[in-house]
């Protein structure tokens, strides 16, 4: 049995791209095809075409769906490695950027003037993310020469836009109704913006904190040994923002908490220097949800962010992190706000995958419960 | 420019296989060329074919030869990651395996009889080998179900048979003109045999070295505390194989060290256990170069191993290494000896690989330089 597919790199990721039509004519359950075609279950991936990293071990799944108002359906599937499993429960951020260049190249989406729009609906989190595809002149260029932060060669620009992303946890852009608040946390008043958009955030100032956010390397080091302070902010952040009754039930990942300084003087290409914790330690980058998040906080007047960016509208904002610039836009259009950050995404091989032996035959449901 | 490969599994390796003509259409020097589409230089490879480990960043490429007595010539190419360069210094044995199964998954052999033999000739290192690979009833099996040490998931079975092996590094499968000779080390006296078959290898009893081989975490315990006179040996050794003028100008990788143990009571599975020292230190399994020297040992009159095995000639030898069995097997034919080891390969996805930009268009001679 033998199965299309494309090898594209989202962003920093490697994923398998098929369309729900040539998975579904081998009859068998997805939950137990991406296992076999990745060799998965197997430290080292050695049999399939997995690459044996969970950046590497990624899905998409796509289909043109019957409504008018989106252009392309997909789904995602983290494969497992060492266990012949498939994680259902999110999308891939950097995987995303591949479904615009797929709808192109695959001559799904016609492109049109020097950005081509492509509606795509995620069924994993049913996030509608606008797609931006540079088509100078109406084409995908030649050769594609858009660079990104974490990639060594360049590839095609593509922008994810979030339709009106405000409060889509709690309900509110501004949870508490204020643009800053008052957190006690360490013996200390701190003062931090709660924001939620694409994903709750906490938002404190480096400059409160005492930290020399000169250099990357000392800010980390003055970090680390507030961390107990800051998991302390959080969690009384999660409790302002109605996400949690009390401190100590607080989710390990949400709210996302955001360090945030001004640009130093020598740094002309940033807005803002940020550094985000993930799971209770300094990140290198931003995922695009949190970007998101810090561009609607910059724009919002009075909050701890909007006193380092001011009050100018502006097209972009560029957030500086460990791993390098991240610049975000926005545009209104027809009455609702897009929210977007750019990617670079390119397809590595066209391929037929050999699928060696019969799997189970049973027809399973596993991607049609993923797309309710 | 797309480029057309198949990605393969040989053995315990991935790589990508190519064929000549293909490859000159691009007009690009190899040495440029393969890091470029392996996504190298970058840790990651997160923009190209590499799977970022050195047994996944390997390509071989094919050729059909002019003279009627080889089938196919191929050369390997072990592909930098951090680095955009190509080693073209030696062949790859596990992906050597994947040549037998191209030519007939190509047409270039037609299969016949249960096996079907290939002639190759690997332009690295001048070697001939002969692959067997299994075609019952004239075919290749529909679902193919050979299994290997190292490898979770069945393929097709390739042997790879070298012909007359020995003595192609001294001239002589005993160097030394005996079957067992003496060295001392660490104020002891070794019974050792010296060996050249395939690669010059030294080998050593486990009981001489009171090494307790019941399980294997012993074993190597044991090895890990006589590391330094297991050394000596291998260093007098390669003086007396006429390897090395003095025992501190002997390479670092030649002559290999085997030490060899009877298989116990409980084990029907084996012939003899086998630990190889590989750059000093125990290694898991096997080198098939290895296990040639080892099977022509076993066959040689008073030689360590033969002392173990006995000697009745048999067609398999199975050495058991701590990462499983290794079976070789012997056969002589038209007055010439072949020994051979097998291993698994499967083609694991047809692909057209997209090479974005133009690179230098000189044409280079890279490979024909390899080929030479």
């Amino acid at each position: 049995m033998k199965i299309e597919a494309e090898w594209m790199r989202g962003g920093t990721s490697k994923c398998w791209v098929f369309e729900t039509d040539h998975l579904d004519e081998t009859r068998t359950s997805l939950d137990e095809l991406l296992p076999r075609l990745f060799g998965s279950p197997d430290s080292r991936q050695i049999d399939g075409v997995g690459g044996a990293t969970s950046t590497t071990s990624k899905a998409m799944i796509l289909r043109r769906p019957a409504e008018a108002d989106v252009d392309v359906e997909f789904t995602f599937a983290q494969v497992g490695i060492e266990e012949a499993a498939v994680d259902w429960g999110s999308n891939c951020g950097n995987c995303s950027a591949v479904v615009g260049l797929y709808a192109i190249e695959k001559g799904w989406v016609i492109p049109k003037g020097d950005n081509t729009r492509i509606v795509t609906r995620n069924t994993n989190t049913g996030q509608i993310i606008i797609q931006r595809v540079a088509t100078p002149a109406g084409a995908l260029p030649i050769v594609p020469d858009a660079q990104m932060p974490g990639v060594a060669f360049p590839g095609y620009r593509v922008g994810l836009g979030f339709q009106d992303p405000a409060g889509k946890t709690t309900g509110k852009l501004l949870p508490t109704g204020e643009a800053t608040d008052t957190i006690l946390a360490g013996g200390t008043r701190w003062t931090v913006s709660m924001v939620d958009a694409g994903a709750p955030v906490v938002i404190v100032r480096a400059e409160e904190l005492g930290l020399n956010t000169a250099r990357y390397d000392s800010w980390v080091a003055g970090v680390e040994l507030q961390l107990e302070t800051l998991e302390h902010i959080r969690r009384q952040a999660a409790v302002r923002m109605g996400l949690a009754p009390t401190p100590a039930e607080a989710a390990r990942a949400i709210p996302k908490l955001a360090i945030v300084a001004s640009p130093t003087r020598s740094d002309p290409d940033c807005d803002v220097n940020v550094m985000m914790l993930s799971m209770g330690k300094p990140h290198p980058a931003l995922a695009i949800t949190g970007s998101i998040a810090l561009t609607l906080a910059a724009g919002t007047p009075g909050t701890v962010l909007n006193g380092i960016t001011g009050d100018t509208p502006r097209p972009t904002l560029r957030l500086r992190t460990p791993a390098g610039v991240i610049e975000t836009w926005s545009e209104e259009r027809d009455g609702s706000l897009l929210v977007g950050v750019d990617r670079t995404a390119r397809t590595i091989a066209t391929t037929i995958i050999h699928l060696p032996e019969a799997l189970g035959s049973a027809v399973e449901a596993s991607l049609a419960s993923a797309t309710q």
